[in-house]
Parts: structure tokens; C-alpha cells; sequence
């Protein structure tokens, strides 16, 4: 027989489900409508479309495994030096790559309850430790209360900030006051996925805590992680990245393969990069497609928390049978993952979150 | 300070060296041929180019994890169940996720001496160890050999058949012997990279060991690995693969990023497996260019080692000095990683085949 780490039992293999044309075909739908995975509604660059398609000839040689261009590109547009960066295949494998370094010691890794899935999922795999804080009762999340959680064990802690699925996001004043307040054997992992949809908000730029812009806060071990697959549009090539000061850099470039990022989505980033007329209309739609969604709920009385990214949670009475039954309608949206009776819905296109809320009108269904 | 295992402070962190066209641009050349990475010189199948060209509309949709329409292609083409797949950024990804299975409790790992370089690497990080059985003098490779080695802390064997650099492959009827005589609590990964060129040539198919073709070899653990990067031309994309009963797959499953094929990849490699005249027009052509090497080498009576894959390593006096001078001259190849004197080249087309070894005469090398 062959032998595994005891840590590895529990852990379910992910069981493929069926791909949404399947689906459609099974229920007979015309059309779906997907809410349901925070992507960008309206695509991505045409910049990226014809870059693609120019590129087609080279994809029988191997991707530029310390991706050149984009690092390049990137690094102007971030005002962070080349060396500061490490790209992932999409920013969940630099989540996996920290823990792997940072946790397969049998240390511990802390994050707020309701965290991005994935964070609990790596550390389980590399064999570390977990602990979960407690939200507010609003569901906001204290971060002194995270401060006071910090063990000799702690090697990581994880912050997605706005946070997937309730939308919440910890404000500059506060998150600055947490940084200052960071012991220096722990690695700080900020999660701006959802970064351009927040920006303005004021919610902090994490990247300005590795560029020390402040000088009244001290140098601290911080990753800051973003993605293209959210306002960029690319996740289906799977492209994310992190910011760090060099020395973090280099620990994580150790259990980088590679070839962990393709050529097309080097080229897609490059491009994407470029076109930040696309990323600037995507996050206004999302602005107004925000407000609709505040306002419908409203109307219906339904509970819904406020957002800082492309996505809405909000209370049904029994979220798996609302989601089957929007399902059917074919709008397709996600039970929000630790939230018992809550959905959550991406913001879609005008006549996609009008699709949505018919649907929902049509199942009779209610506020109690 | 940050603290991570000691198993990761010898391993260095990929330097990331500059791509071919800026060395291109700085060496003034016009034209470079690039020998070097075992892709395939014919590009990929036009099925593959168009396919792709269709699909940009949907990337900024996330893959579908459980990769549904690329595991029903292959399972037909390959008349395995499609429970018995697992997909991978590559099969490099694959070979990391059995290191993170079944090398992360501290046991060992076999291979040859001279195998492909990832096995030692994914050992290493998933804080494993790893022991190399030395070659026969000819550089071939003795299964016995292999089994005498296998020790109570062995839990894989890697063997790459064809290997790469040496171009060796052990043949069916010895390599049906090892499988009869493996123990059952040791995983035995054959990686099929280039199984396209090898197939008859008397190579085994490793993937008949878990159809139970031969009703003579018992059941044993075995992975198959197969890529698209290779004889399909897809190396740019990283989708690759592994093949094995379905209770090995679902172990391996557990450690599987659900995102780690991305969607482009998936496409063409559905489409790439429509193709078959693509490959076999490249195997046929790889056939021919390996004649003219084999030629070639023999009338400046330059040591080369008969090749079962797509590239040939060959004796020069100094591994390094050659390869910088024949880059100058824009021919890339590779230093045969373990092999010292030897350089790598990969069979590319006529032409650039024929420009090698102009470019190896213009350096005046005559064999000492």
C-alpha cells in the first residue's frame, strides 16, 4: 500500500462538476446567466484579443520562465523594482507557495472567519496549522482583535482585502495602525484581488508598504498579492502576482517551477497592462451595476452587506434551495462559502442583474 | 525574521535569464535557431491556432477545473476512464504534486543518474530526500539495477523513458520484468514526455500497465505522465498529464490547485488530439533530422548517443565554451545537465539543422 501524511486524510479530492454548457443543455435553458465566480462581465481588452491571436505561432516553444517582458511592464507601472515580484499561475498558486515555505514547518497560518476558501486549503496541504478569527457581528473584522490572536506559532496571516464573499474591506487608518503593530517573525499576506474595484475607497494600497511611502511605518514582512483575472479579464489564462520586499521574493522563487506561468498569459498581461481605459470602464459599470444591486435589495427588504468589490452577499431564507432554484431559471450564482444563508452574486452586466433579480422574482420569493 | 525548513536553504531560486530575442538584439544577430528545449520545430497544428482564435471571448472566464470536455477526448483517444486522468500545468506540475504526496514525511525518491532535473528539485522542496542509481558505462540503464536500490524509505521510483538528456530507453521486455518485480508500497512514475517519438521503436507504453493489457504483469502502483509540450507543440500552454488507477488519482487529486490548467490549454489540447496527421507528420520529419545528426556526427567523428525522443546529446571538450560560441553564431542549444563534455540538441527542422552544424564547423571544433 502506499503511505501519505496523516494531514492529507482529510482533505476531499476536488470532484469535477459539470461545465455550465453541460448544464444548460441538461435543464434545456436558452441562456445562463453567470454570476457566480466575480469575473469581469465585460470581457477583457481587445489589446489582449488581437495580441493572442497574433501569438498563436510561438506556442510550441516553452513560456520565458522569468516572464521578461511582463516583469518589465509591471514593474513600470507599479513603480516597484523587477525583483519585487513573483508571478504565480493565477495569485492562488503564490498563496500555495507561501504556504508551502511558510507553514510545512507545522506552524500556523491565521485568517478571519469567512476568508477566501483557499487559504485554509493550502495550509491543510502543506502540512501547517490553521486558526480562524472571529468577525464582528456585523460582519466586519477587527484587526486588534487579529493582533491579540497572534501565537509563537504564527508564521502567516492571510488578510483578503475587500474580503471574498462578504465585500468588507478594513480602512487605511486602521489597517496602517495593524501594520505598525506587526511582530517581525510573521509574514503579512494582503489579498487585493479585488484591488481596482476598491481603489478610491479608501481602503490602503498594500504595494505602498513595500514601496515605503510613509516613512512613519516601519519596514515590515509584507506580500501583497493581485491578479488579472478579476478587472483585468484573463481568468481563464490564469495570471496573478505578488509585491514584496527582494529577500521574500527569493524564499518563494525557491518552490516556483519554472514554467508555472504560459506564454499566452505573459502576453495577455503585457497587453492588459496597457489598457487601462478597459479596467477604468469595468470598475465604473461596477459602480452602477453596485447601486442597482443596493437598490433592488432594498425594495425587496432583503439583507445584502455593502460592497468593495464586484460581488454582493445576501440572506435567503435557505441559500442551497434559492441557489437550485435560480439555478433552473439559469442564473447561476454561489452559496457564499462559512455564511449559512447567504448567497452570493457577482455583479454582472445592466441586463444581466436585471435577469437576475426576475429570476429571483420569480420564485416567489420573500423577505422574512 | 521570517523562518522557513532548513531543506530549503540549499535550493537556489530560479534566476531569471533574459529571453531569446533580447539576446538576439544584443549579439546583433539577425537570425537565432533555437535548439534547446525539446520543442517541436513544426509549431502546432493549424486545428490548434484557429481553436484558439475562437475562444478569446471567454477568457476572462474561469477553466473549468474538472477540465470535463479535454478528460472525455483523451479518455476515448487513450481508452482509459476518465476517473483514471489527472491534468497538470504541464506534467512538470504533476511530478511536484506526487513529491508533495509522497516525499513530504522525509522518505526517498529513486531515479537514474542524469534524469530529468525536476525530480531532484521537487524532492528537495517538498522536504524529501532522493538517491540516483549510477549508469552503466555505455550511459544505459539497468532495471535490476534499479530494483537492488529500492530500500524500506523508498516511496518513488521516477524513470523517464525515453530520458532526457541521454535520449536512452529501456525496452518492453525488461521493463515489463522490473514492473512484475516492484514492490507495492513504492509509486513508480514513468514519464512519457516523449512518447510520440518512441512509440515503435520497442519501447514500452506504460499506460497498457494500467489498461491490464497483459494479464501476466500483476496489478502495481504506476503513474503514467504524457505531455502536449513535446511532440503536440504546446509547450507555451503547460498542459500535461497523468495517468494511473483511479484510487492513485484521487490521492493525487488532494493536492491539485482546482484552477491549474488554464482554459486556452484545455482548448487546444482537445483540438491537438484531433490532429494526429500533425504528429505523425512531426515524429516522421523528427525521424528523418535525426539521420542527418546521426550522419553528421559520424563523418567529424563527434561521440553522440543514439536518441529515442527528439533531441541528442553529443561529446565536445568543453560543454560551456562551445555552447557560448555557438550562441554567438545564433544556435541555441544546452549543456547536458549531469553529463560534463556534453552538450544537447534538439532535432529541429532541415534547415536548422544543417545551420548547427555550419555553425559547429565555423568554431574550427574537430573531435580530440
Amino acid at each position: 500500500m502506499l503511505k501519505f501524511p496523516k494531514y492529507l486524510d482529510n482533505i476531499k479530492p476536488y470532484l469535477p462538476g459539470k461545465p455550465v454548457e453541460e448544464l444548460q443543455r441538461e435543464l434545456g435553458l436558452r441562456e445562463v446567466v453567470k454570476l457566480a465566480s466575480n469575473e469581469n462581465p465585460f470581457g477583457c481588452s481587445l489589446f489582449v484579443k488581437k495580441a493572442i491571436e497574433r501569438s498563436t505561432t510561438n506556442i510550441n516553444r516553452y513560456p520565458d520562465g522569468g516572464a521578461y517582458y511582463l516583469r518589465k511592464s509591471l514593474s513600470e507601472f507599479l513603480a516597484v523594482e523587477p525583483e519585487q515580484i513573483i508571478f504565480g499561475n493565477g495569485s492562488n498558486e503564490i498563496i500555495d507557495m507561501i504556504a508551502r515555505v511558510f507553514l510545512s514547518d507545522g506552524r500556523e497560518a491565521l485568517f478571519f472567519e469567512g476568508s477566501f476558501v483557499v487559504y485554509r486549503l493550502v495550509s491543510q496541504i502543506a502540512g501547517g496549522k490553521y486558526r480562524e478569527v472571529p468577525l464582528e457581528c456585523d460582519f466586519s473584522r477587527n484587526l486588534n482583535r487579529m493582533l491579540e490572536e497572534i501565537s509563537d506559532e504564527t508564521s502567516v496571516i492571510f488578510i483578503d482585502n475587500p474580503c471574498n464573499p462578504t465585500g468588507f474591506a478594513n480602512k487605511k487608518e486602521e489597517f496602517h495602525d495593524f501594520v505598525r503593530k506587526l511582530p517581525d517573525n510573521v509574514l503579512l499576506v494582503i489579498d487585493e484581488a479585488y484591488f481596482e474595484y476598491a481603489k478610491g475607497h479608501g481602503v490602503p494600497d498594500g504595494i505602498n508598504y513595500i514601496r515605503r511611502i510613509n516613512p512613519d511605518i516601519p519596514e515590515k514582512n509584507i506580500i501583497v498579492l493581485r491578479t488579472f483575472s478579476k478587472a483585468y479579464g484573463l481568468a481563464g489564462l490564469r495570471i496573478g502576482y505578488g509585491i514584496a520586499k527582494k529577500e521574500i521574493i527569493q524564499i518563494l522563487e525557491k518552490v516556483r517551477q519554472p514554467f508555472n506561468t504560459n506564454y499566452l498569459a505573459q502576453i495577455a498581461a503585457v497587453e492588459a497592462l496597457k489598457d487601462q481605459d478597459f479596467v477604468n470602464f469595468s470598475v465604473e459599470e461596477n459602480e452602477k451595476g453596485k447601486e442597482l444591486f443596493y437598490e433592488e435589495f432594498e425594495k425587496r427588504k432583503i439583507f445584502y452587506l455593502p460592497t468593495y468589490g464586484n460581488f454582493i452577499m445576501f440572506q435567503v431564507e435557505s441559500s442551497q434551495q434559492i441557489y437550485e432554484e435560480l439555478l433552473k431559471k439559469g442564473v447561476i450564482v454561489r452559496p457564499a462559502f462559512g455564511f449559512d444563508n447567504f448567497l452570493r452574486v457577482s455583479i454582472g452586466r445592466e441586463e444581466e442583474n436585471i435577469k437576475f433579480f426576475k429570476a429571483l422574482d420569480s420564485l416567489g420569493y420573500s423577505c422574512k
